[in-house]
């Protein structure tokens, strides 16, 4: 399955349709492209995508948006109306705007596969290329990463909270922007969602979708009885949904009809979508068995977030499902990320900055993790030629500006929800929980990158200049 | 200029290019649409797009993304292969699926223009249609005006706490996706920034764009006073990025470079971008006046938002413009509003829900809005077809699924940036600041809808059905 990507609409039609524009970029990249033209510095770079360090409301970060990126490299070019529009500005000569016409992607990237449970300063993501290329995909790699990383990491708190039961995404109508709700359902799903309402990213992902109704359908309807009675003729074994004017006088509608000897009608669940859901579930469950439908389950919405699921399920309210939406459609709690995209390496040589509140490592890295039993005890970042205790997290993913082939099935979706249940599941019980972890996850760096990392900043003059 | 929208990549293309997919809604707007075509449900509906309730930290609302629906109602239809992925669902019946090929949005709909300043309850748009049409278009209406208006509602309070200052949209590494990015930096705009770093933004949009220069072409030059030299030579009048080591010498290096007699470089401004801003654009200002540069500007960025650039500007920061990224495109104090897309008459009967908690004013609205002075006095929300006192804010915008194209001035971008800047000018001034407004805005509810309101819920029984 392949992402959605941006097109222009008629009247801007680009001449390679298809494909994500180029212009998906800040401007200061092709000002510094131009100057790096000009003064032909088109030497080898290293960057490096990592989170600086994690929001208060994270314990870990679910990886995503790698295969995102994969395709914006493979098919990254300028198409003329787009050259056009970057001589309108008149701020490029005609020699870098023809040599941007044959621009292309040739580079290397190393990363973590889409799944991966990550820390902070630990890269998801190293792009190896002549400057200019790794230069100017920076825009739209962190704009597709922090996208799916942000969702997935906020997805998987809501599954982890919901102990096993149903979650399904219904945040579409109040994501910002179609792209995270496409994408966004991806990402949900990734981090253990089963189903979405957004029938796009269903169709572009293969992902289950799964759906209700709505209170319109009711009060078009008029008479609630009778809107159910239709709506499970036309889709039976549908969810009813039962709180438009009294809740528990809907669930009785609902009894009354599945449990009539001539036609009853065909129920999978009722959905309760306001109220006191704790209060409410348990008057439910209690008709529903009473009325022997012990086969007619109960989901839940509204305004639903991994506290709230935690807080139902503790008080052992009985809910089998949960539609969740805007919260983790938009991450409410923490919706951005420290993702910085960070050059660490130039012409062979390691590359940081003097700040000490925002260290970059330099050079090429390696994350290995390693296991106590079943559980994940500890990360440590290294340099990428290094060999450490346990696993290496980081791998060649794309050479010469195409996707290793071999690594197709590792990469499909399916592969990336195996590996995310597998990481979370081993993730050390406190980190995993949603307060905040104490003691954090332990990430070191090795004794090689640290001496590495002083020898680099020792060489950069404090005036500002190399030594 | 038009907005962009979603295409597949070349696997997956539609057989109609450049339009959004029609599969951007969710399933159960579907199900609900076969069950209306298997009832003939086809009577007129009236839906009501409003905003709740304000967050905490909104005294009001910026409304953009009409021109999004708009452009999104003239195109919708479903594609032959559209059409396929539903079938495979094996939900739909055929003479179902035979009729949305033939599917297109032929009503009406009245919303305030773009840049409208709004408050909870009052609507951005009605949509007047046949209930299908209505329907189904839920998703994506409020995904759009979603998207934008949050950002917009934000990027308000960001300019005003600038008082006049440029602002600079630089959210697009962050804004969750590429959707967000673009029609985020269009919303940036009418709410008063003044440019963005978003090329394809700028060139979508015709809004002005620019930017600076990143850390990694010092880093990757090496030597920060050739780095400076050789951009500035490549984008003359430019801005310099000062903090890669350390800021004050970077403005030393600066001032060298402007201030020699054989070649002296032309720099605009330099950007801060890490470390106190206060302070150090004070020393900034104070290095740079001494050398007799007065004219080169301030530039600030890191992690900033409204109330920090207000507490700045009231300690005197000498800084003249503002880059704000994340926080801007995110809203990350308000990333979501209780947008909600409500039935409100089906076949000419008010629709309403029992629920005390969400209302839902019933039938078609006009809302009103007063003057004292220049300043805006109140709103009163009124039935459709009252008059009131004051400036009637919702006009028609589309009839029978086109757009009425004697608006189009009107709804340009241009005017729309103008109407912002006007109606948040009128804004009592408690309520244009950032801290709660304390009053807030008088919006009132007329007798005459008040009076329906009552009526509808008096009509609708209590066990559900109507009386």
């Amino acid at each position: 399955m392949r992402q959605p990507v941006y097109s222009l609409q008629s009247g801007m039609a680009s001449d390679i349709p298809g494909r994500l524009p180029a212009l998906f970029t800040d401007l200061y990249q092709l000002t510094m492209l131009q100057a790096y033209f000009h003064q032909r510095l088109h030497g080898r770079a290293v960057f490096s995508l990592f989170v600086r360090r994690l929001p208060a409301q994270r314990n870990y970060l679910l990886s995503c948006g790698l295969e995102a990126v994969l395709d914006y490299l493979e098919q990254l070019r300028f198409a003329n109306d787009e050259l056009e529009y970057l001589r309108s500005l008149e701020l490029f000569s005609e020699p870098f705007l023809d040599w941007l016409r044959g621009f292309r992607f040739t580079g290397e990237v190393h990363a973590v596969p889409e799944g991966t449970v990550l820390f902070a300063n630990e890269p998801i993501l190293e792009v190896i290329a002549p400057l200019p290329e790794a230069q100017l995909i920076e825009t739209c790699v962190m704009n597709q990463v922090h996208l799916q990383t942000v969702i997935a990491s906020k997805a998987a708190r809501v599954v982890v909270a919901a102990q096993g039961r149903t979650v399904i995404d219904f945040g579409a109508r109040r994501t910002l922007g179609m792209d995270a709700a496409v994408q966004g359902a991806r990402a949900c799903y990734i981090a253990g969602v089963e189903a979405t309402s957004n029938v796009l990213a269903g169709r572009l992902y293969g992902i289950p979708v799964s759906g209700t109704m709505a209170h319109s359908y009711i009060q078009a309807t008029g008479d609630e009885r009778a809107a159910f009675e239709s709506f499970a003729r036309t889709i039976p074994g549908t969810v009813l949904l039962v709180d438009t004017y009294d809740t528990l006088q809907g669930v009785k509608h609902v009894i009354e009809l599945a449990q009539r000897t001539r036609d009853p009608i065909k129920v999978s669940a009722v959905r309760l979508d306001s109220g006191d859901l704790e209060h409410l579930a348990h008057e439910t469950r209690r008709l529903l068995d009473a009325a022997g439908l012990r086969g007619i389950r109960i989901f839940g919405s509204s305004d639903l977030d991994e506290h709230e699921i935690e807080r139902l399920l503790n008080a052992g309210a009985p809910i089998d499902g949960f539609g969740v939406g805007t919260g983790m459609g938009v991450s409410s709690d923490a919706p951005s990320l420290e993702l910085v995209y960070k050059l660490t390496e130039y012409d062979a040589v390691g590359r940081t900055k003097l700040s000490t509140s925002k260290p970059v490592l330099p050079g090429r890295k390696q994350v290995y993790r390693r296991m106590r039993g079943g559980t994940m005890g500890g990360d440590v970042i290294a340099r990428g030629d290094e060999e450490c205790e346990g696993r290496p997290l980081l791998q060649r993913v794309m050479q010469r500006g195409r996707r290793l082939a071999a690594l197709r099935d590792e990469q499909s979706l399916e592969a990336a929800r195996a590996r995310a249940h597998a990481e979370i599941a081993q993730l050390p019980r406190h980190v995993r929980q949603l307060a905040p972890a104490q003691p954090v996850y332990p990430v070191t760096v090795s004794t090689a990158l640290q001496r590495y990392h002083a020898s680099v900043r020792a060489r950069i003059s404090p005036r500002g200049g190399r030594q």
